[in-house]
């Protein structure tokens, strides 16, 4: 089968989304560039909603795109959805990048900027399948619906209030994830599930404005004692989580789940490691690829003071410190109890100063073996990528797969075109156009072994 | 003796220079201000010098100005220098001034802006105080040197450079620093003594780029690897600095230090906790007195990684984690053999990863008790205040002194009319106009009593 890949409209219409900004964290461009998405998806010829919901707290919400076409030739059939956001991360230091993050500049076969991979890219994958079955068959052989949220990047923090508003809409059979990564072998990776996500703020209060130092002989520094208070939360050494009873309520692995583990391709360690200039990693071998589906992290991404960064004021003692830290859970911690065990390592350690913010949390999610949509995305990829794929029980990463999937009722995959090495969230974020033109023969395969699968049940 | 204040051309003058920025952090406004004191300096009647040095490193080096004005009645007696600094600190955040820093808006009797007390309100004292003399007699009853740096709130990295570069020039009887404090009940303090500084920064290297924080579970984590070392430096709950040896060559105070000690009056802690919203003190009671002169200290300002403060990315693994350290030291720690204990320290404990960077350090000074400048100045303080003062054995800041003083041999006090709550290097920064009235005062004082003693003493 030869695809029609139009590669020179795709890669235009995806320059035109990178280049209008989205940022959740601000909300700068947030409604323009979902007007844009919409705009895009009508072209093709699926008919968008740009959902919205009220809630007591005024506040901006990011509107939601829903996205339908139902298959004339089997309008009552299943229905498989796509879930995508529009929003992106914040670009980080504007100097450190190559080309303009807003820029969509191409260059060897990349195309740079944020959001290209992450998740726009991956979205125009999705809307340009579903346009090659509008222009070569003038219809979907399956029922189709996007989500779009512009709120992923701030832990989708009103995901729950959409899908309890507009419950109808999320009905669906199966769901292709956001994203999927293409690892430094070229091998498409399929996730079964996602992690679960704890995101808290950790604060110090100190005196009502910044002291000189030369009073930290007399003066406690809040910064110290946030030094103390994380010291007793994580040991690097140990690669442990120090809090009580953290890894209490993590779910067994299936008598399945261990055979299928043992039996994973190795992660490539060495390309990894000079990739990203790194000595050891905490963990080695067969146990990186275990430690990236299996295991509960505990990261600190910052560290910061009300000091301004720029003028930096060299010596005082700040008079307040916050970390943030992210907490990936796996299958069954709840994010609200982990919560409470941090509230109860914290008091009973004396730590009765210190703040805890729950800025938010998601529950895991993973899809079973015995589902038939593993085979159907596998056999999918594997012909796109003309590659092996690696199955992984669950991606590191995490999202609301769970809100989705109502608790891995509904199968749900993460897969997609990203490279592993796509800078994704960091600085020089790009995406390769050849995945992107695979990604694209990815999702169209999927939509043709989901249909033909159940018409073959019929 | 009824001085003549001409309190509004003072304020005016001061105005001028806090509405001219002076940071030598970034370098903003160091030059024009250098030429603006030494314009107001000739205005009233004293001769100037911008001097210059050059360094092997290609480098903006602020220049110092030298201010010289030679007794005519006694041109062959002794001569008093003060050194001062025409440099501030950065503001910090804009948002959180009440009046803009490089403003000089008066309110209630204040007038506000960075530098207003740290250093410019201090040297128009003494600026103003010799006008008073030339003013009033056409002469000065002793000779006058003003050593004016550009590079104080930096620790002075050249001043060692001017200092063997024109020796002549620093040659003098008796010094004034560049400040002094009034505490809460309007008792000038003055201090016989400053801390020496050791600033180094510590960093821990991760992988090449920010990494998105799934990765947590294979590849370590910077800025946990510093809040490891951090934590072996310092331990906040019992205060004490935990390098081996760190206290080890501290100079035993003298008996006669020790029966000084026991009769200081006591810190004002209750105002103090109140002022800046404080629980417990590191110290209480007599001892803050005693730890504010005597003890070193180990501050800790601030963390950062290269992520961007404003666009801050929620969930990664930085690529870089830093922290600043400000140590305090008293005789007779030399910073060069402390830095040495820490990269020691780090050795010994496995941290063979992290790199130290000595930024810049400085000897403490003393000046003896049985120096008469003690009480030339400290009866000119008590007139110009109408208040006891208090003496303390050393400041808690820090200073070039011993660089002057060559290792404590010429006299020294520091002594001055800045509020102890001045917010000096912090947001509002202000100094009280009716202290910069009596600081004018005070050094009137101490010249009139400088050039008494000396005419006695023949």
């Amino acid at each position: 089968m030869g695809y029609d890949i139009e590669n020179k409209d795709f890669i235009n219409d995806l320059q035109k989304l990178i280049k209008q900004p989205s940022i959740s964290y601000s909300g700068v461009g947030i409604t323009d560039c979902a007007n844009l998405v919409a705009k895009i998806m009508n072209k093709v010829g699926i008919s968008t909603e740009l959902l919205s919901i009220k809630t007591s707290i005024n506040r901006n919400i990011a509107p939601l795109i829903y996205g339908e076409i139902r298959s004339k030739s089997n309008p009552n059939g299943k229905t498989l959805l796509f879930y995508n956001h529009y929003d992106v991360q914040p670009t980080g230091p504007l100097h450190l990048w190559k080309f303009h993050p807003f820029g969509g500049i191409i260059r060897d076969g990349k195309i740079f900027g944020r959001g290209s991979a992450d998740d726009k890219g991956e979205l125009m994958t999705r809307i340009k399948a579903v346009e090659y079955f509008l222009r070569n068959t003038g219809d979907v052989p399956c029922n189709i619906k996007f989500i779009i949220e512009g709120e992923e990047e701030i832990g989708s923090i009103h995901l729950p209030n959409y899908i309890q508003s507009y419950e109808n809409k999320f009905k669906c059979d199966a769901i292709v994830w956001e994203f999927g990564y293409i690892d430094p072998k070229n091998r498409p990776i399929i996730n079964l599930g996602m992690k679960g996500m704890l995101f808290v703020e950790i604060t110090a209060i100190g005196p009502s404005v910044d002291l000189h130092s030369s009073l930290a002989v007399i003066v406690k520094n809040p910064l110290w004692r946030l030094v103390k208070v994380l010291n007793s939360i994580y040991d690097e050494k140990s690669n442990k989580i120090l809090i009580p009873n953290w890894y209490g309520d993590i779910k067994p692995l299936s008598l399945e789940e261990q055979i299928f583990l043992q039996n994973q391709p190795s992660f490539d360690e060495k390309e990894f490691k000079e990739k990203y200039n790194l000595g050891n990693l905490l963990v080695s071998g067969h146990n990186i690829r275990k430690s990236l589906s299996l295991f509960p992290t505990c990261n600190l991404s910052n560290i910061s003071t009300n000091q301004d960064k720029k003028n930096h004021v060299n010596t005082s003692i700040p008079s307040i410190a916050s970390a943030k830290l992210d907490f990936r859970l796996v299958p069954n911690m709840d994010p609200q109890k982990q919560f409470g065990k941090i509230l109860n390592h914290l008091y009973l350690n004396g730590f009765h100063d210190i703040k805890v913010k729950y800025i938010h949390g998601l529950s895991s999610s993973r899809t079973s073996f015995k589902s038939p949509f593993v085979n159907i995305v596998k056999r999918a990829a594997e012909t796109a990528f003309i590659q092996k794929s690696v199955i992984n029980i669950s991606s590191a990463g995490s999202g609301p797969m769970s809100l989705l999937t109502k608790s891995s009722k509904i199968p749900c995959i993460a897969v997609g075109c990203t490279s592993i090495f796509s800078n994704i969230h960091s600085i020089n974020e790009f995406a390769s156009i050849d995945f992107l033109q695979k990604g694209k023969n990815l999702i169209i395969n999927i939509i043709n072994n989901f249909s033909s699968y159940w018409k073959n049940k019929m």
